[in-house]
């Protein structure tokens, strides 16, 4: 197996060819499949599109642009004559096939978490910090879900003032946990309802009309989660923030693909709730949902299968009586700003470079 | 209509007699089937139950220690002879008839928001402030299902060290609206699987795998909603903290029963997860669930039917480096502690005074 190093220092870093032969990696999965469709609803202008995944789904057909293309089973030659290659296949995969990507001359984009804290893979939100992937040497770190949609909805606050800590308690989706989680959640609600007991197969807890403390492996010591430490760390990464105190909760809850984050934001000056409101005007990837006056904030009905993020409930935090914090209320589609979507508009900025 | 302070002053303040008649007010109602149940599971020692609700009820049956009682229509000669009066059934309700029953003899533990801020009134929540109780005037307000469920959980930090800022993200069940709300829960949620369309009639938004910001009236001053301002309200007022600062972000989530919250806890001095556990040590109301090595902490599931408030995911606050605060993570019955069951905990008490 080559080593990412080994692949790294073989790598021209040229452009990336006009109309490039693009491949996805976990094509099956419930990344892979929005990855598909983000592709075709951009129009993304690529010469070819492979799919790639395990044995057990070679053979396989997925609809692109009115064709039926068959899903090819991943191996170290899958590569060749791949410019752009999303993988969206768990860190394992990734760990083991990226370096032959980028040895076969393919820039990666990866969903996984493997190369995120890794000091030469640019970990990129184009919204935020496009900059970073002047930097690549082959392989681009597609970031955490919630960090995304996070840093997404902060970063036109941090472009106006200085942000000096973050709160987050989140609303977390079954997507996260891939499709056979979205899947589990409607299989164990049908149960449920009609008053079968379900034996959770997928996730560690019942699910049906049930809330818990995300799935992701435990630290012992810190009392944190896998999902929480990583959000921390990715977030202050993408917004170059390396020292910003965050505290988080992640909780899974029976929603099936957009996830939601109370966010409280403290400054360094003191930010009124028009001025935060502002700072969105014009804002890349955003929409702002937040009419108080009709009680309509964001949700997962509004944000599923939508390109933005949906900002809203922005207001004085009234835990901080100096007048420094700003309360609000994100939800963003999972799927798409949580994982293909942002994929897909690195690829897109990879093309422009 | 007689004032309440026409009835206060009628009112001798008597000992509450040995073996009461106690009257349920809104019987019917998701709240008052779990006074019912509450009364005869504790065994509370009355004489006689009545079961008091809308013309629109009279008749109907309930059970209750193997016979069936029927449900009376409320007016104002209802309370003669007795001697505890719980109230659940809205405030409009509350205002219109609590008077009467105090005036008749009764006391009074309303579970509307009616008076809840009256300086006359206490508001109680027995593990944390029973002694509030003993300046009745013939009323005790029972408080809102969130307020009363936090200060279980955080009397006993209180009562070791000194809160000096809360925040709290709240993921709350549909059982706060109402039965109603419960059903069209079930009801969209199934409607959504089979792949219809459902209007939503009781809450604002779509329920089904869906969540929102709290449906209470929005103040379009300061962009928080009733619930949220009650939560900040009420719970200063029970922990007899009037100027704590909270902040706080309500939300309505797919869940039956139990009412979640993200606290993030500041104290006035530095306090250890070691030392936040040891301060539940034998406090009452609330079971630890906070086992790390397992990732097993307090969800709906476990809560739901349960007396006990669970605590867990004690841990430092990432985002205060200085150690002075604490985050946790509790869930508890909306309608036991949340509402019936602190009711009849008051009603015990007033037995013992």
């Amino acid at each position: 197996m080559l080593t990412l190093e080994d692949a790294a220092s073989s790598q021209p870093h040229q452009r990336v060819a006009d109309n490039p032969v693009v491949a996805i990696v976990g094509a099956t999965g419930a990344v892979g499949v929005e990855l598909l469709h983000c592709l075709e609803a951009r129009g993304f202008p690529l010469s070819r599109l492979r799919l790639l995944a395990s044995p057990r789904s070679a053979g396989k057909t997925m609809r692109f642009k009115g064709q039926d293309l068959t899903v090819e089973a991943l191996d170290e030659s899958s590569f060749d004559g791949v410019h752009i290659a999303l993988f969206s296949a768990g860190s394992g995969i990734s760990k083991r096939f990226a370096a032959a990507a980028v040895k076969a001359g393919a820039v990666v984009v990866d969903n996984s978490s493997a190369f995120r804290m890794d000091a030469e893979v640019p970990l990129v939100v184009p919204e935020v910090n496009a900059a970073a992937m002047a930097a690549h040497r082959g392989i681009i770190a597609n970031p955490n879900c919630v960090a995304a949609i996070a840093t997404v909805a902060l970063a036109p606050l941090q472009a106006r003032f200085r942000i000096r800590r973050l709160h987050a308690a989140t609303y977390q989706a079954a997507s996260g946990a891939g499709a056979a989680a979205m899947e589990e959640l409607r299989e164990s609600t049908a149960a449920y309802l009609r008053g079968d007991s379900f034996e959770p197969k997928v996730l560690p807890h019942p699910y049906a009309f049930n809330f818990f403390s995300h799935n992701a492996d435990m630290d012992p010591e810190s009392g944190y989660n896998g999902e929480e430490l990583k959000v921390v760390a990715e977030t202050r990464r993408i917004m170059g923030l390396p020292e910003l105190p965050i505290g988080i909760t992640c909780i899974r809850v029976p929603i099936l693909r957009a996830h939601g984050m109370a966010l409280t934001v403290e400054f360094e000056e003191p930010v009124t709730p028009e001025q935060a409101r502002a700072a969105y005007e014009g804002a890349a990837g955003v929409k702002l949902v937040d009419d108080r006056a009709r009680n309509y904030f964001p949700m997962p009905s509004d944000a599923s299968g939508q390109d933005d993020v949906l900002v809203g409930r922005i207001r004085a935090d009234l835990g901080d009586p100096s007048g420094r914090s700003i309360a609000l209320f994100v939800v963003g589609d999972q799927l798409l700003k949580g994982a293909a979507l942002n994929a897909v508009q690195i690829a897109e900025a990879l093309l422009k470079r």
